[in-house]
């Protein structure tokens, strides 16, 4: 019997990557993507072509309002930014939303507890990345330590243990690792502000990053832009 | 301007004391209330009772389905343990909640990031409990200091500050807290296991321990309890 993961799955590029990370290391996985309300909830539909692609033993879509808590461009009428420089992206932008990733990470301890996996995996990244506090590995590590202080099976010597292997790379070996273990990145969808159709603005922090990534891996970026709708975007 | 802070408020007698605690600290209080399936989901209702009675700012009431999780007898059929003896309830009992208070304590740090507010007062207690890990000062803590690096306040050193006053507190200590604060714990609901009407079972855990501690105390006990129906419980 293979050690189950858990696997956070945004539907991105990044955790369909870390999907394919540990299922190459041998993990059996269950992933857990998050219906927060968030604008671009297209990417649930994202998180579930890719879990069906490269085949998980469970896939949970777990709902709240984020809405409720606010605070974030992502669930509130608040602009997303788009055009930021890539070098000038460690200044935190709007997009933030306040505490989502410790959210999502006690979650998904928890999902992990109860179906006995130790092993979970996210697929934050503190290189080519937006400035978000939680995907630093100050924060990971610390998160990983609430955790085992607030299990039973953490007080009982059983931790669980987090895994960030994107953690230290960058965009372009994100997606060079992602292309190597044959991860169809058309099925994935990175875009914060994506038109009604689910193409991307191209604009955004994210989608900049995305589409510098394959340029300097030199890999054809299989993303669905949606150029002409920029002019109207605010 | 009182400073304000975020009170999670189950419905319980903890958390009302903790909401009169915060309040007698001059803090004016929002607080947030989780609806996550539990069996006891009357709780729901005597938080409403006591943020109403002690006055609030905001009471946000914010649903998950934690049945899709799973792993607890709060949370799917499995019987709720009763009449264990009060000295033994060390052992982590199958009303456990994998991942619940970090789950909670991320919200509700993600509600005060939101709100502004970088207080955050809650009704743990380590002395007259069921052996929660995630009840304990090392879990509250190590919780602290990750949200402290996940989120954007803490990282721009403006941390939001956990406050568990009753955490080393008898439950008869918390009763007499709460008493000479006038609050009303008619208006709480504590018990796992109520029947249809709302009434308490009188013999699960969190039922003996405020019984237990009202006694103690010397406190008339309001609750309404339901004891004809002890023999038909298992």
């Amino acid at each position: 019997m293979p050690r189950e993961a858990i696997v956070l799955l945004s539907g991105g590029l990044d955790s369909a990557t870390v999907l394919a990370i540990a299922k190459s290391q041998g993990f059996a996985c269950r992933a857990i993507t998050f219906d927060y309300m968030q604008r671009h909830r297209c990417e649930i539909e994202a998180a579930q072509r890719v879990a069906s692609s490269l085949g998980v033993l469970e896939h949970l879509v777990f709902r709240m309002d984020f809405r409720e808590i606010g605070g974030s461009a992502l669930t509130s009428p608040v602009p997303v930014p788009i055009g930021r420089a890539l070098d000038d992206m460690r200044e935190i932008p709007t997009t933030y939303v306040p505490g989502r990733n410790s959210i999502f990470l006690a979650i998904a301890a928890g999902l992990a507890e109860a179906r006995g996996a130790r092993d979970l995996f996210l697929g934050v990244n503190a290189i080519d990345y937006s400035g978000y506090p939680d995907c630093r590995p100050e924060f990971v590590g610390a998160m990983e330590d609430a955790v085992a202080r607030g299990t039973k099976c953490g007080v009982e010597g059983d931790r669980i243990r987090f895994h960030a292997p994107l953690i230290a790379m960058t965009k372009a070996q994100v997606i060079q690792t992602g292309h190597d273990l044959m991860v169809n990145y058309s099925l994935t969808h990175s875009c914060y502000d994506p038109n009604a159709q689910g193409a991307a603005c191209g604009r955004c922090d994210s989608c900049l990053i995305r589409r510098a990534g394959f340029q300097v891996a030199g890999i054809t970026d299989p993303t669905q832009y949606a150029p002409c709708t920029y002019p109207e975007k605010t």
